[in-house]
């Protein structure tokens, strides 16, 4: 099978091969070292400012989210989601369990921030903002210059989803002001899916180190203090850590962030400049490198989604709910080559043949 | 390295060769029927009662044991903590997070809860019992038959935390009555470590999907809810879900877990058979099959893992806290052999010929 999914994605060989080996025992100082690696160059591609930690929960990109929620908001904040999808939309979900005062701002499918959205916004005693910097269910990549211009003016506290664009979309931590960065290992990290990344500034490590405790195993603070020996509070997914570390070290070896988001533009600039005659209308404004939402114009797009599993060796990514029929995604990330691409846009054009699409 | 802590533990090579495949996407009919495949197993390795159901958190033990308390308790429940040790100790942090009322029963380390030590409290409004079956930081292994009488004779929900029994030791989820069993992927599962599970009876069930929703990662019913159709709420540790499949397949194909269950017991009784001439004493009443804690007569404990880890290419299992230089641990779990005791043992007599214990 090639997987043009966003996640879990194709895995480099380096990778699998850590994937194969007996997973080691993790109380020793040689996966501390391990662990330490990780947190510097997360924050080094994430370009976090100085002082800034990370963290590694054994856990979803939900978990990220949630632990994010929980840790560093309080109901003495006031926050606003902008919520453009399914990912907006359960920011806004968990905010509401935890009773934390918000407000979204509702986007149709597929469609961006504007400008002039956020204005109303200003001056009413807003604390933070959140965001999803790529909303995945649709390929949309915010403007995040501008919502960070907003943040900054407001004196907000910005945390930003970039769970699904982390590497393959540009993102400054430290040029943003972004308080909190969330990411996860099955997206362009090309990872087994298991592990979610929380990076923090030191305002972020601040407000994380005096939140009330309110779950034991999203616990920041927890968390932060363990990572500063390299440990984590509870049993971690060990394997997949040192999955993490091997690629990491890998990008760093090729370049870094830079290298790596040029080559995912590069895979996604490809592919999108063969579709051009295929019977597909982009769905999205202002894309993310990671995904190219596709509406098909002469089929419904879960029926292309199985015959490409099916019939094709090919999983593309399939919408869920009101989109179901509507868009399915092709990924870039992940360890795929315009060569894949090719044999993508070959089983598209097999499908026209045979009157499928 | 051979590795006898008590997880993450050795996987057998079929488990390993997963490790190294490329992780598939999992919104598919494919993926779902090896979730219902998982979730038959553990019910049926668990003996669970009709209309039991199990699911798949990613997450550490910690998650399912925080999962348990939030969605199967209430601040109507009023609870028994049996803290013998760290794991005892860390249910009951959990209640009180969570406010949940309860009194514990604290054991000294390495001793067994015994029959008159529940006496006194009976009749006084406990609704809920949770213990460790086994206590994973000092191998003493519960008699759960007694603890199961006494949760029956006072119609208490009885919350069996089988992390790192489950496989090892004798389970009988619908002879005891309990509500909920957990486990996790990293023990007698011999999986990488990641993904935790909770077994449910029909009245765990029925608990969870009445449960106000605390947390959105760790809900329950959300989880039970698609898990239905063999899905989870959030990217799961697909991976490590196929490496559990052919796992428990493994197990099933060579006898289910009672072959399993000898196994390991006779994997530890030839180690505890072995150690008689060494300065070791056995430190914990009532041993669990799955780890054998030891109390060195010459040398600090922590030492001896640090010796074993640098010159003998061995891990043993360390203590934390108190019992650091008192107490090391050999696990039995995972794929071991009488081989590999020996290889332990000969480290052992050679650190005795050099002095070191």
């Amino acid at each position: 099978m090639i997987n043009f999914t966003v996640g879990p994605v194709q895995s480099s060989d380096a990778v699998r091969a850590i994937g194969a080996e007996q997973v080691p025992y993790f109380r020793t100082p040689e996966f501390s070292e391990v662990m330490l690696e990780n947190e510097r160059l997360v924050l080094s591609f994430a370009q976090a400012p100085a002082g800034s930690r990370a963290v590694f929960l054994t856990g979803s990109g939900t978990a990220a989210m949630e632990a994010a929620v929980m840790n560093l908001l309080t109901q003495a904040d006031k926050a606003i989601v902008i919520n453009g999808g399914s990912f907006g939309h359960r920011f806004a979900e968990l905010l509401g369990i935890h009773r934390i005062p918000y407000d979204e701002i509702r986007l149709e499918p597929g469609r961006t921030l504007r400008p002039g959205q956020l204005d109303s916004y200003a001056g009413k005693g807003y604390t933070s903002l959140l965001v999803n910097v790529g909303e995945t269910s649709t390929g949309v990549l915010y403007d995040m210059g501008m919502i960070a211009g907003f943040c900054r003016r407001e004196g907000m506290f910005l945390i930003a989803d970039a769970i699904s664009t982390f590497l393959a979309d540009e993102f400054d931590m430290a040029a943003l002001g972004a308080g909190a960065m969330l990411t996860g290992s099955q997206k362009a990290l090309a990872c087994p899916p298991g592990v979610s990344v929380v990076a923090l500034s030191p305002e972020g490590v601040a407000r994380a180190m005096s939140a009330p405790r309110k779950c034991m195993y999203l616990d920041l603070r927890d968390a932060l203090v363990n990572g500063e020996r390299g440990q984590t509070p509870f049993t971690p997914a060990v394997g997949t850590l040192r999955q993490i570390n091997t690629r990491l070290r890998e990008i760093e070896a090729a370049g870094g962030a830079p290298s790596e988001r040029a080559r995912i533009a590069a895979i996604a600039a490809d592919f999108r400049s063969k579709i051009k005659e295929l019977p597909f209308a982009i769905f999205s404004d202002r894309l993310s490198n990671a995904v190219t939402p596709l509406r098909p114009l002469t089929a419904p797009a879960y029926d292309i989604f199985t015959t490409l599993k099916d019939e094709y060796g090919i999983w593309v990514c399939p919408n869920g709910g009101e989109l179901r029929d509507t868009v399915f995604r092709v990924g870039h990330i992940g360890a795929l080559t315009t060569a894949d691409n090719d044999a993508l846009i070959a089983a598209f054009n097999d499908m026209r043949r045979r009157g499928l699409i």
